[in-house]
């Protein structure tokens, strides 16, 4: 993916072999697991938005590139840690690490990532940094913690999923391209429009990713679609659906998702326009990014952003 | 506990406070069970010792009551997690954290303690520091990851066992101590030092701990007795039991433990005198930690610490 761009891909190579060191213990079974994990085709757009953050200062590989990997590691722990909850048994087509290692160790297991994350921060950067992502990555738990408390509550409204998805993705993504710009030096003003522009583009890629649950090809995901629904997670489309005219029979259908596959569901979302009203609303924080992102200065890791927001979001739909 | 003495009452109340303050979130039910937990009723050793370290140099209050409530916190993120695993229903008596929030809830708010732990870190300590505890934090759950992996091994060595609870226990034990006496700006050589007889008295802790398990009082325990080994966590009485030549019977036995409450164990413990081997190990560590006392600069501090391991370790069998 990051192919394209001979610097990029020499950054993200470095990126990919930080985290690889990162994920050494002394448990050869976890360590496997974890490094199968790693390798399991992420699309790594936290570090490769560290890397084009540092991009609009004085770039320097030897210290940004480690913050972009630490950013990426405190993903993957999210990610470990959410797959146990959701008993899941794929993630990108492959299996996830509590299937591989069993719950236990796969609760450890994400708790080291995190851990970990953090020794790679501490090594390479000032208290202000190491506030900031701490700060980021306790907003990620407060909003899992929140998206679990509202499982199967259908008068979820549609503010509190925006800030849900604002903890849950949005946060991390702003301030991986916040802190590649803060590192490479940036003067304050820029380093916090990056902020804002990495906020966007979470916020969009979270309903972009919650409409393509409805709307997209498995294969293509890398999960079972209408999963959220099923379990009991109400994400844009379905919470348009729930507070239309449509509430009676939406209730009914997510009721059912599970054993008939959601034929009704997609009915429901057709009828109350909730699909089609999902994607203005991701249009929207697609538009509000590309907008601070024309306004940059000009510059390849400008360049590179506006096409990640073409080619990730623009075009998923 | 710490009442006798006004100085340590007064910081260790500053400290609950501080823990209190650290957990809040945005939703309530969630700090309401950490509150709850947070008030069960632990002894608090670990920012006991860090504010104990901080005496033997220039005590700032304003600084190490942060740093101890820190490491506080990752004690009980990491108890939090322990508990899910193990699905214990109690601890010191009370109900656990997962058995009031659901086990999803509970993952994500051990994850949420301890990126809060960072965050009082970061805010108060220099980057060195946060190094040390993001490092002592991995070997946590590199020992936690250990001691899974060994469950129900009939194999693992007193040799494997000791280097686990070196990480589990010892590791937070010693960085506490060290942490408290480095903020205070006492010489790297006292520094150092300090941080050997935290790992000493944790050594020593966890294995009088393990010991309580077969010979201590469930409501003075607070915890179910023979519980570690029911689920196959061999610790050092039964592992000296299986080395001996009571191998077979000891093998019987602990398989046997669940259902028959153990009866046949203690006769195994007792024949292959596996509880006073441990208590000779755990001798030797109190040994250990008492002579490095004995040599500390004259001081409060001193005589608090020697009087901790004589009423935490030393009187506890």
């Amino acid at each position: 993916m990051w192919n394209d761009n001979s610097f990029l891909k020499k950054e993200m190579d470095a990126v990919e072999y930080t985290i690889k060191n990162s994920l050494r213990t002394r448990n050869k079974t976890v360590k496997e697991a974890l490094v199968r994990f790693a390798e399991s085709g992420g699309k790594r757009l936290r570090p490769a938005f560290t890397i084009l953050g540092g991009t609009f200062g004085q770039y320097d590989s030897n210290t940004i590139v480690p913050i972009a990997a630490a950013l990426e590691i405190i993903h993957m722990a999210t990610l470990i840690h959410d797959d146990i909850i959701d008993d899941a048994k794929l993630r990108r087509g492959n299996e996830t690490v509590h299937s591989v290692l069993g719950k236990d160790v796969a609760v450890y297991s994400g708790d080291f990532l995190l851990t970990r994350a953090f020794m790679l921060v501490a090594d390479y950067a000032d208290i202000d940094m190491l506030k900031q992502i701490a700060k980021a990555s306790a907003y990620i738990c407060d909003s899992e913690i929140a998206q679990n408390e509202q499982k199967f509550d259908t008068n979820v409204s549609v503010k509190q999923y925006l800030k849900r998805i604002g903890g849950k993705t949005a946060a991390l993504f702003g301030i991986s391209l916040y802190m590649g710009a803060y590192k490479a030096g940036c003067p304050r003003k820029l380093v916090n429009r990056l902020g804002v522009l990495g906020n966007n583009i979470g916020m969009a890629f979270q309903i972009v990713d919650d409409i393509l649950d409805f709307t997209g090809n498995q294969a293509k995901v890398g999960k079972p679609l209408l999963r959220d629904a099923a379990q009991g997670i109400y994400t844009l489309p379905v919470l348009y659906a729930l507070h239309s005219e449509y509430r009676e029979e939406a209730i009914k259908a997510i009721n059912k998702t599970q054993e008939e596959k959601g034929a009704n569901l997609y009915e429901v979302l057709d009828a109350s326009k909730a699909i089609e009203r999902s994607k203005n609303i991701a249009e929207k924080f697609i538009g509000k990014a590309m907008k601070i992102a024309g306004e940059l200065p000009e510059s390849i890791g400008r360049d590179i952003i506006m096409e990640i927001i073409d080619e990730q979001l623009e075009r998923k739909f």
